[in-house]
């Protein structure tokens, strides 16, 4: 499936790990609806996973950057400009990471240091990626920028921990930029808040799987995949979408607007 | 437990049918708190229920009254102002029906006809109460309208059919009128969303007590009971919450804001 | 500007009346897209108009039907099968009109008998149109319905009137009807929210003109206009969204999540 | 006005400047309702403002904590607890500060520290309050816990700055740690969101004049006061509202829901 609805433009991604990554599915379809880009993770991430296969596939380069350092991003924009050859139409935020939750801490007993390491990343990289964007005046108008976020930033899941705080704080961050960002330059922020997806790194979260199969329940088209996120995302860097910002999108099969389903109930009902 | 919190306030409750009723329980707690105020119902409703021994307790009087009538309401609000010797403080909308789920008609195959029905008699009759209160400028300046309302009008909950509609239709309505009602005479109106109770009305709903179940693991706090929602409304009666108006208010353990719970996690894990 | 995003899609378009309409804009750019449809409209509305020149651009039949007659539904369902070849894959419904509104009737001083007329056709018009759909078994799978609809649904305008109320229902009417369609017949079904439009309807409404100049120094983007709104349509109608569903989207260049622009503030600092 | 609704509660109140001060109002009117109270804000606010009166006022010690240091917040809840002679009925959270917004720094031209500094003292420091909190099991059963905050993190307001992204934040901690303190301890935590107050700490923020008159204009029944928040707050620390939990609760004269008045679309009329 391809319709040339990106032809010409040119991006940033930030977070493809490995083939289970949203943003490396995003990668491959923007590719091949036409658009060119910069791939970029932080270094550890690079070593860890195998982006190079996404490079060669898709015709990109790969610029290291810790979405953290305002240098590095400094420099990833810069240098995505002279590669691509232009200023930037689209840029993907796909970033999380809560140490608390790797390292076990519950929620009522969190270590603060690692709250504010994990804010950093997850949530202010957003701000500091739009910031050095924008100060630089790197982003083309009309162009559209996108991160990935979940529900846990309206509803509370006990294991999502404090990642469901930057989340919202992630979600503010693009109303709150996407406002100047589109007075002063005409470009859009958005967020898409996705189903729970198996991915390398959501495979950590304890008592995933169990609530994999719980939302699939709840959602009345199952949950949102992967290549249905890319899919999405790629209507949101495209042209048809050029007065929609400050949204939180979700794609999530029905869930978020769902109060039970049918086979929920019946798990309760036959006790 | 009483503090005089609504001495010397006069009101108007619908909707009280036997002691499981919401409106009962809030009756009961407005007398404690030094309210005084007339009982309505349609006539059938009556019939069917115990409310002469509620209108003793209270030493209320009961006026029938079918809330999709104007004319029936137009006499309710003056004998009220009549026997309660003064303008209105409070009103407790506490109504809602549907002809579909009683017939046992399912969303998909809708009978029109009761459709419209259920609307007028749920949703339009909370419009038609407080126009017919506007028009006699029968409240008190700094009055209070409440209205019960279900989260149905949010998220879709496969049995609650029509009335879900009803409900979205019955919170706009406390919006719209409680701009004008607050722009013009200082009153305000706000419905309150309460956890499904075990009321005589909603005993009938088909797989209700699989829901309960449900909503009691989703909630942190536990369901809200009939007389959580009665000392809930008495704050919103009361000269304390002066300036919220046009809100939806959950009363809930927390339901709403809960994604989902660890018993609920732990029922789809065990498989 | 086109795509094929909808190459080979068959689908339904009500409520085009003159090219200031959005469901014209709409139907004009799914016929570049690819897409064969038919356009629908209430008789009355096919004489005032000037569909015929939209049907010559575009190819389409047009068949007159009453959105709020189930015989009429079910002969242009039906009919629309035959014309196109099969199934359903998109259903546009763009229609509204308040009574009230018309004649001038303020919110606190309804004729009911106008407000069910509105209602019935402005909201109940869409679960009839689905119900329709739904029992012909019409829709393809991973088909695609979107209804139009204003904020007013969420917060009040005070000349909106009672379509504030209708807007409400329609959009509860998209989720409840959603989780059966999404279930059952994996059916999407969304609204999109749009910036108040210069159509030919909208501008009978009161005080039209002063709050789109409001809306425009509110909306960091600038209103949407009607092919922002029939270019996000396509992007629903496409296979790039099939996950998303029972939601309401904004259209509105960000007006919805801005709490005050600074263009407003000024307004109010200068006095 | 009072009720005696808080007799024989006891709690923590922080963030009490000066008269001004929404803490001031709510100290005055819990030790009205018949509650018990410590007084705590920090060091420096201590030094400024005039709480030594309010104690006086009120039969209440001050005990001085920097909100964001885990021992200061050890050592008050312990001393807390010995003073007023048993657990914690009630705590208000009203601490907010943005170092970027008291230097002038535009939000797209950030300082990361400053942005850490205000997030941990009007974010973080709630967090770390319920957290100490509940390490030392100081809440009753039914206690009850509210932060104040501010529209802002819904919708932008583009003098608000960061402190938007940090109310998101903290709305979302009180979802977050709502959830377990429901589980766990039958312990309630909400926010208040209020209308502008002219607070002292409210009045250095640019554009403010305007705001408020905007919002005055918006908001059917005019913002509401600092005393109007106080009173709301009484109503969440009495034993009628148990079952409200992990809300955000608007207490704004209806500005929230109100997409435009008639006074605002007439300023924009007259052009």
């Amino acid at each position: 499936m391809s319709y040339n609805l990106l032809k010409g433009k040119r991006g940033i991604i930030f977070g493809a790990l490995d083939e289970n990554s949203i943003a490396w599915k995003t990668a491959v379809r923007v590719h091949e609806e036409g658009g060119t880009f910069v791939l970029t993770n932080a270094p550890i991430a690079l070593r860890m996973g195998t982006i190079k296969n996404l490079a060669e596939q898709t015709g990109s380069e790969v610029i290291p950057a810790d979405a953290t350092s305002l240098e590095d991003l400094e420099n990833l924009v810069t240098k995505s400009m002279e590669i691509l050859g232009g200023k930037i139409d689209f840029v993907l935020h796909s970033i999380g990471m809560s140490v608390n939750v790797r390292k076990g801490r519950h929620y009522t007993d969190m270590n603060y240091d690692w709250t504010t390491k994990g804010w950093d990343i997850s949530a202010v990289s957003f701000h500091k990626v739009m910031q050095t964007l924008y100060k630089a005046d790197a982003m083309s108008e009309w162009g559209s920028i996108v991160a990935l976020t979940y529900m846990a930033a309206q509803r509370t899941f006990p294991d999502y921990n404090d990642m469901a705080d930057n989340k919202s704080y992630l979600e503010s961050i693009a109303r709150s930029f996407g406002y100047f960002f589109g007075k002063e330059k005409k470009v859009r922020v958005n967020t898409i808040s996705q189903s729970p997806t198996p991915t390398t790194a959501g495979q950590g979260v304890k008592g995933f799987d169990g609530f994999i199969s719980y939302a699939e329940k709840m959602s009345p088209l199952g949950n949102a995949t992967a290549l249905d996120c890319a899919n999405y995302t790629v209507t949101l860097f495209s042209d048809l979408t050029k007065r929609v910002t400050m949204q939180n999108l979700y794609n999530d099969g029905g869930f978020s607007n769902t109060g039970v389903s049918q086979e929920v109930i019946e798990r309760f009902t036959e006790e």
